[in-house]
């Protein structure tokens, strides 16, 4: 059973590396092809690193970090290394992300244009504030020595919800903003965003690229059979393989 | 235990179901102040019936529709009548649904404009369309009586997890309408999008309310002290009362 489930959860594996990898390759080609490209000058060209960097961020290297556990392997032998590149691979991430806000940032300020108005904006901001918040609670939490393993225990389903949660808003506000971007771009044009012009047609299905993954991400994070398996609340540490799912 | 762990289930109910009816009246009261209120014959004013039942029918009574079975009530005795309600809250959402999309279309076929285009409607009819599948495929393995209880046990983490999926696809379809409405609404007027009127304050925070209205609906979905207690896989109407959680 348990070999079953785990070749099921490699093919998993692969269709998530190969849409996390779409989901940036096309955001990249769309940015390039259609938008000019990029540079880091406060230009319109500045801004086309942001759709890149929180697609990559917020939802392709979040969402990869997020299954650390999930691989079999971290299920034996103690869970530091793992806890580790749990919270390297966020914080790239999250470096990740905080680039992408300075393009946008920068860009607005150069160009004299509001900061934050938009829904995007806002859904967006707090998706990176609780992505902020959970990353320092987990580390001072679960990486920390600190902490008993009553605390842990408590806070454990707290912060794989708002893992999920994060995740969630930064889906809606990565569609929020593709569907925007699509809106200022394409006004003014002979061919507007209504006539769905090839630019239209593949930003679309960049967007509907990015809901299949965080999809993916959460199925993968929530069935219960990829969890490693739990040897009691008390005896976290133990190393112990459970046979049979 | 279980009374404790109920007490926090009935809270957050009462949380649910505040924050589930703000973000209808949210929704109406922006439509109905700043957007000239509501009528049938194809003109904007149809047009803004999409988004009120659109936040009815995908987010608020589909969220409901889908805890029926964390009452602690339908844990004992048989499950027909909790299927039952289950299924009948979700045909009134998918009823509402509908009936915003035709606010919709008929007033973009009444104005000549195009249909599904923006990434928006990509999303939030993929949405609809799997909502419909799902609906379908339910009704016809959990509630008619032919199927078997190892198909039944075998679908039913997958119609879960499908039911939460849609839902945030839902939630990220509402968040890319709003957003777009604003930007229609609001542009070549004296305080545009960008000024933050107080009409944009007023329709961001009622996106706000429905992303957290929905991210309370996946947390009560996903706690798992809430769900009901599972006999065994193959004694599942077996009526018995876990104690303890």
């Amino acid at each position: 059973m348990i070999r079953m489930a785990s070749g099921w959860f490699y093919l998993s594996c692969l269709l998530l590396g190969s849409l996390g990898s779409m989901c940036i390759l096309f955001t990249i080609y769309w940015m390039q092809y259609w938008r000019g490209g990029f540079a880091w000058n406060g230009s319109i060209y500045m801004f086309n690193w942001h759709p890149v960097l929180m697609v990559a961020g917020m939802v392709v290297f979040y969402g990869g970090a997020s299954l650390v556990y999930r691989l079999p392997q971290s299920w034996v032998g103690p869970k530091l290394p793992w806890k580790l590149l749990h919270a390297a691979l966020h914080l790239m991430a999250f470096i990740l992300t905080v680039v992408g806000l300075v393009a946008v940032f920068t860009f607005h300020n150069h160009g004299k244009i509001a900061n934050l108005y938009s829904l995007h904006s806002w859904l967006g901001i707090t998706a990176v504030f609780l992505f902020a918040c959970q990353w320092c609670l987990g580390f001072a939490v679960f990486l920390l020595p600190w902490a008993s393993m009553w605390l842990r225990s408590l806070l454990k389903p707290i912060h794989v919800f708002f893992g999920a949660a994060i995740l969630s808003l930064s889906i809606a506000s990565v569609i929020s903003g593709i569907n925007e971007k699509l809106f200022f771009s394409l006004k003014n044009t002979t061919r507007p965003y209504n006539s769905l012009p090839s630019e239209a047609v593949f930003a679309n299905s960049t967007g509907m690229l990015v809901a299949a993954f965080g999809l993916l991400v959460l199925y993968i994070l929530l069935a219960s059979s990829w969890k490693r398996p739990e040897p009691g609340i008390l005896t976290d540490r133990q190393p112990l393989l459970h046979d049979g799912e």
